[in-house]
């Protein structure tokens, strides 16, 4: 079967499991440390990043828009996560494109560096507590973001248009890990909440909510449906 | 004729005119200033980067992966810039997401930030001398990346195999935006300045060589094929 080497709490490796499970394409989960890669992710990847996609025959593929589209040509059967004509397609990866760099460099970056990984670094590599002011700008950014999700959601089926979508993938994943830790204010953006709610019953988001990492139990409302 | 909203010295803007010039698909080029995007980019792009391409029936195309796909689904004739199968297209991909992120905010963006823009800023924006640490750190993580490059050169005929793709166009553009202030050390390095040298001589190229901003002339070898 093949392997796809994860830490829970990626916000990339969270979509690949999202998008292997959507396609009916399973895959063994190997655990990785982001801040502490293992040997062998290195073989696999010489960026040392999550996450990546190992083969049967061994072959691997790592870049996370790299493995979005790999899976879409490989496993695009029943379901495709790029559908449409060009113009379609270009709306989804605009999107996912948007979530990758904008949302994360704003909001999953500083918040789960801050909150979950240098909560496991050592502290000469940078560990210890969290520094409040880049949590409290993220989660401050992550407010008009929530109400651009929330706009999309309005005013289309899903957020590239008619389809779910590799957007509504990746903006999942990038929520759902901070939703992890409890810090989505979801009661103040009904249309965002709606469509996630819609994406968090999904079967390919179940395996997502009986995630746990050591020591960080998740959020009360992580697991609930009707948060 | 379709339009492109771009940067001279914008990396991402400098890989879609090559692109379409390899394409052979003209577009007209709109000059645009990053620190002070026009009204007419953010009427196309919420985000307000670059590039945009606007097509002739008005829709308009941004996000740089989006742009990069959208062209190989619509202007792939002759020309294929994400050529061979899943496996050799996910290579493709990696290389371009890694020049995309790893070098643009290890290199790039402190390097052009601190050289360029700043130079063009009101000072109330950020605008004002280069932070020099900020510059140093970035030139001396630039070779690092000229030794990877050159290593995949030596292996293989273009970066990601054997044919001219997307990888080797954004891996040109993020360093002819440097060298157009004069700041690769070619000489150091010489796989990656004759893989550089092979791109620097096709078609595609030659306008880009005809490129200047205002108040900061290009550096002596900028247009020189034999640099």
């Amino acid at each position: 079967m093949p392997r796809l080497h994860h830490f829970t709490l990626d916000p990339y490796s969270r979509r690949m499991r999202l998008a292997l499970n959507e396609y009916g394409s399973p895959a063994e989960l190997r655990d990785e440390q982001p801040w502490a890669p293992s040997a062998d992710l290195f073989r696999f990847n010489a960026a040392g990043t999550l996450p990546v996609l190992v083969e049967d025959d061994g072959s691997a593929v790592s870049g996370v828009e790299a493995l979005s589209e790999y899976l879409e040509e490989t496993r695009n059967g029943a379901t495709s996560l790029i559908p449409g004509n060009a113009a379609a397609r270009a709306e989804v990866r605009r999107l996912t494109g948007w979530f990758d760099t904008k949302f994360y460099a704003e909001v999953a970056e500083p918040v789960l560096t801050e909150k979950v990984v240098r909560r496991f670094m050592p502290r000469e590599q940078g560990g210890g507590s969290p520094e409040m002011t880049r949590v409290r700008k993220g989660l401050d950014l992550l407010k008009a973001h929530l109400d651009y999700v929330g706009r999309l959601a309005d005013g289309r089926n899903w957020l590239a248009g008619d389809h779910l979508s590799l957007a509504d993938l990746a903006g999942a994943a990038h929520f759902s890990a901070i939703d992890y830790i409890g810090d989505v204010p979801w009661a103040d953006f009904p249309s965002a909440k709606a469509w996630f709610q819609r994406l968090k019953s999904r079967p390919s988001f179940r395996p997502l909510l009986a995630d746990s990492v050591r020591g960080m139990p998740a959020s009360k409302s992580y697991t609930d449906l009707d948060f």
